[in-house]
Parts: structure tokens; C-alpha cells; sequence
């Protein structure tokens, strides 16, 4: 990090904050987590933090904000893609998630499920969370209602099932996470392709009667 | 709670101390609470916490054993239920709870998820999860089973059936949680009965064909 020590942008300090609160998070953990546990992780001085956040609750804000938007920047799928292709695209995406930098996907999503948890007290982060959410389901929800204008999938109450797969996923992430089942994405996308997409896809009936 | 003040077991004593925690987690959180803030909630005095308990970590284990047990006991099927009710049953009182007295569902679900995003830095609360999450998926297994048995259901994999299951009502009550979906609940319902059974029912093909 020693282009921290050159000139700077507001926007490259925001950034080298965040990455320190990313560490100091993950280190620490959420709840007992100090302004100064940033600080530690930085080769700034700490009041550069106070500079930009106006105090912990700002800065966490601003965190969750940064750690999902790298996160749906992240979601890349061609134009061109078939509607069932997509879906498998966005579907693997949003379970096994991109590979970043520094941290991978799952540090971000340790630190995205412990703040989740908070969220049942706090409005301002869980407006942040339902814009995810909603972002993430309505992707998946518009990826079906093309297959079933396309006629390669069947007709289905789409926000339903977007909703439904969002859901598994999250719950996957989760138990992950927190039960330490390393395998739950894996078997989480195994599950929606057999009792999930199996009421979706016109061409498994086809496939189905042919063999 | 006047019979706090007379002649009590050492049961009747955790138990007032377990629904005190209750009252103190509710109001405070899980992150802030204090012994201070449970002793607040008793009329017995605080030192009696520390009589039955080893510190807050002690306490706050036991807790989560005390209401994981109230609502796996809670869990009341008829045992002569045919397999397609008593799935039904064990998946409504999954998502939306048995009424228990002071306290519902919901306040015990809102404990539930505080602690479930803490188990990931603590291995005795995951296990004591992972017991619960065990119950919870094996339960449904077993009445998939059944119903393969007894020829009312398809030939599927029982075990990712049930795992699936149990990871969308365990989503729904986080997002009615966490992000206020009050109908979450409700909506993982109907997405299972329309998405998920539909492959499990023998007897809604007969239904479809005979319409």
C-alpha cells in the first residue's frame, strides 16, 4: 500500500479505508469492533478516517454499501446468452460469487451475514439490504420472464420463483457461514436444478421423452 | 413472577433467569447485553446468575439450548397423519411457529438469527445450531421417506429435498427478520407448495390429468 503515502484521490483514501475496515472486520468481527482496529490496519493516520466518515455508524454504512456494490459490479453475463444459460450464469454467481483481490468471496460474505443479522435493528442498513435483495431477485426474475416470452420456459408466477431461488441461495451462503458447511452452495445448486428449474425448463420434458 | 419470592428449584430458577435473558436480548441486543442488563429483568437478585451461570458465554449457551428445545418440542404431528399432511404440518410450524407464552415465535426467531450470524466465530454455539439444523432437515426427510414408501410420492433424493426445504424457511424467517418481509413466510409457503412439491406429488399429476 505505499501509493498511500504518494498523492492521493478522495476516492483512492476511501478506498484503502475500506479495505482496512475489511481486515479490522474480519479480525475483530462486527460487534466488538473499534475505530481503532481500522486505524491499525492502515499505513494512514487514523484521522483520516474521521475525516471522511462521521463516526463508526457512518463508516459501516458506507462498508456495506462498498462490499455490495463490488459484488453486483461484479455480476457478468453476455447479452447474448440463452435464458436458461443466463440463469445458470447469475444463479453460480451469486452462490460460488467472483473471485476479488484481497479477500474472496466468502470474507465478503462473513462480514455481509453478520451484518445482515443487525439489520432487524437498524433502517438505515436494512434499506441497503432490501436494495440487494430486490437487485438480486429482480435479475433472476427477469432472466424467467424472457425464457417464458422465448417459450423455452414454462409459464410461471416469475417473481415467485425469483424470489424462491434468491432465498436458497441466501440460505446456502449462510450455512456456509455460520454451520461451516462448505459444501451448501454446491448442494444448494444441485437442489435447484432437480426440484426447482425442473418445473421451468420446457426442454427437460422434451429431453425426458426422448430418452 | 411472585413465586420468584417464595420456596423455588434450581429449575424454576434457570428458567426465570432463561426468560429474563430473553427480555434483556430483546430490548438491548445481542451484541450490547450485559449481566447488568438480565439482572434488570429479575426480581431475584443478579448474584443468583452467577450462582447457576459461569460467566455470560455460559449463560448465553444455555439460553440457546433453552429455546432451540422449547420449539423443537413444540413440534406436535398427529402420528397417524398421511405423509403429504404431516409434511405440510411440519413445514408450517417451521415457518410460522407454535404460539408459546410470553414470548412468540418471532421474538425467539429474532434471537435465533442474532446468534445463528455469531456462530461463525463460535464453535459451540455451531454445534448446538448445527444439532438444530440437523433435527430440523432429517424430520423432513423422514416424512419424504415415508410418503416414497407408501407410493404417494415420486422416487427422489429425500435428503436434498429436505435440505432444501429447510434452507427456504430458514431464508424466509431471516428476510421477515432482517429486512421486514413480514410476508416471507406466507411467500416461501406457496413458492414451496407450487415450485418444490409439485415434484414430490404423486397424486397432483393424477389431479392435472384428470382437470
Amino acid at each position: 500500500m505505499s501509493d498511500t503515502e504518494g498523492k492521493v484521490t478522495s476516492k483512492d483514501t476511501e478506498e484503502v479505508i475500506m479495505e482496512a475496515t475489511f481486515r479490522a472486520i474480519s479480525k475483530h468481527g462486527y460487534a466488538d469492533l473499534r475505530m481503532r482496529d481500522i486505524g491499525e490496519e492502515m499505513e494512514m493516520t487514523r484521522q483520516v478516517i474521521h475525516y471522511h466518515f462521521d463516526g463508526k455508524y457512518d463508516l459501516l454504512s458506507s462498508f456495506l454499501e462498498y462490499i455490495i456494490d463490488q459484488y453486483e459490479g461484479s455480476v457478468d453475463v453476455d447479452e447474448d446468452a440463452d435464458p436458461q444459460a443466463e440463469l445458470a450464469v447469475r444463479i453460480d454467481q451469486c452462490l460460488f460469487g467472483p473471485e476479488f483481490g484481497e479477500f474472496d468471496h466468502w470474507d465478503r460474505m462473513k462480514v455481509f451475514h453478520e451484518l445482515y443479522s443487525h439489520a432487524q435493528n437498524d433502517e438505515q442498513h436494512r434499506e441497503i439490504f432490501n436494495s440487494h435483495y430486490e437487485g438480486m431477485r429482480d435479475s433472476i426474475v427477469e432472466v424467467v420472464e424472457k425464457g417464458m416470452e422465448e417459450g423455452v420456459f414454462h409459464t410461471v408466477d416469475a417473481e415467485r420463483m425469483g424470489q424462491l431461488i434468491t432465498d436458497v441461495i441466501h440460505a446456502a451462503r449462510g450455512r456456509k457461514i455460520s454451520l461451516g458447511h462448505d459444501n451448501a452452495p454446491e448442494d444448494a445448486r444441485r437442489a435447484i436444478d432437480e426440484f426447482i428449474l425442473d418445473s421451468l425448463y420446457v426442454d427437460d420434458e422434451l429431453q425426458q421423452r426422448q430418452t
